[in-house]
């Protein structure tokens, strides 16, 4: 397998984090998203992605995109560890506490529109990290509603192993972190946090440890 | 089961059409997200879904978030007809084509984000307008490339039955013209949309159709 990712993307991150659990060794292909006019933006990679995002996944002749569906994938194609739990409740909250990332704080936050909101709608650095920080404060105060206290919550998200949710999480935490984000309202989001990386595979998956962080 | 949704709510309407094709007849609570202030809101809504989004759906005792989550438990615990193909490479596809509108077109358009713009950062309905085309045409670029011409794309995104990329793609299209988004570049994509939209499934889920449609 090839991965096409960039060490400061989030979705690469998680898809890193699936690769590293399942022990799947993998080719690396890095895309500088900000060099050369942004290389995600080239001809040879739109070919791989018409999304023109990271990451992408190769497995022989297939080449998958969007790191949840990639994820669920690796799941299906090498089952253990797994990243959902047992059981239709349990998986149902998994993949909910996964998507309140995924589909609603972190795409808000992706670089094109930090970029948007600066070059079409003239929003200087204040507004924009001030909106970064909105929405990472929905969706982590959404978040540790749902974690915290909940029956279900263990050392991780869901009991206590590792699942989809923790893959989710964890990026955005880093995310969150490089802009500053207040993080005193999440304790058991935090606590959390603290657990996934202790875990080799989270931890080895982080932006600073990839072979084209800077 | 009890569905928590609002009309126009786009993740409402995938779930409202997946309910449909699964046959399961279910009890309606209209959530209205712009009267009494939003009355996703409100207390007993908020204690619901702490992310004070819709759609939820109450199943005894569970309450599910996230759309693409309660499809994914849908199709778990009643399988026919299936959201998801046979094979780990076709069920990435599509879960990867409905995550292209889930996540990265999809939240970036939604009314708590249209509201930050004006509210928080003065834009004017051209400008919110403007950005709002932006999005759907970078999300349906993307998605006609990746299914027009491809070799599993049929009548419908994966195949020729509707699958959860179809379910993600109708709301989209229908948010497109509400918001005079042109269409004309994505023709294998309208395709697909006029053949789940002869599907009663569909149809009877349209925002049109629902009890508190205004």
């Amino acid at each position: 397998m090839r991965l096409f990712d960039y060490y400061r993307s989030s979705a690469s991150f998680r898809v890193r984090i699936g690769l590293n659990m399942k022990g799947i060794d993998v080719e690396r292909s890095p895309v500088h998203l900000l060099k050369d006019g942004g290389q995600q933006f080239a001809g040879s990679f739109t070919a791989l992605n018409p999304q023109q995002l990271v990451p992408v996944l190769e497995d022989g002749d297939l080449r998958l995109i969007q790191s949840l569906a990639i994820l669920e994938y690796l799941d299906e194609t090498q089952p253990e560890p797994p990243f959902l739990p047992q059981g239709a409740a349990a998986r149902a909250r998994v993949r909910a506490l996964a998507q309140v990332i995924a589909c609603d704080t972190h795409p808000l936050n992706n670089l094109r529109i930090l970029k948007y909101l600066k070059d079409e709608m003239g929003q200087d650095d204040e507004a924009r990290n001030a909106w970064y920080r909105y929405w990472v404060a929905k969706g982590l105060s959404a978040l540790e509603a749902l974690v915290g206290g909940h029956p279900e919550t263990g050392r991780f998200c869901h009991g206590d192993a590792p699942t989809l949710a923790d893959i989710a999480l964890v990026p955005q935490i880093f995310n969150a972190k490089r802009f500053d984000c207040p993080l005193d309202d999440y304790p058991a989001t935090m606590e959390i946090f603290e657990n996934c990386m202790a875990q080799p595979a989270f931890d080895q998956a982080q932006p600073a440890n990839q072979p084209d962080a800077e």
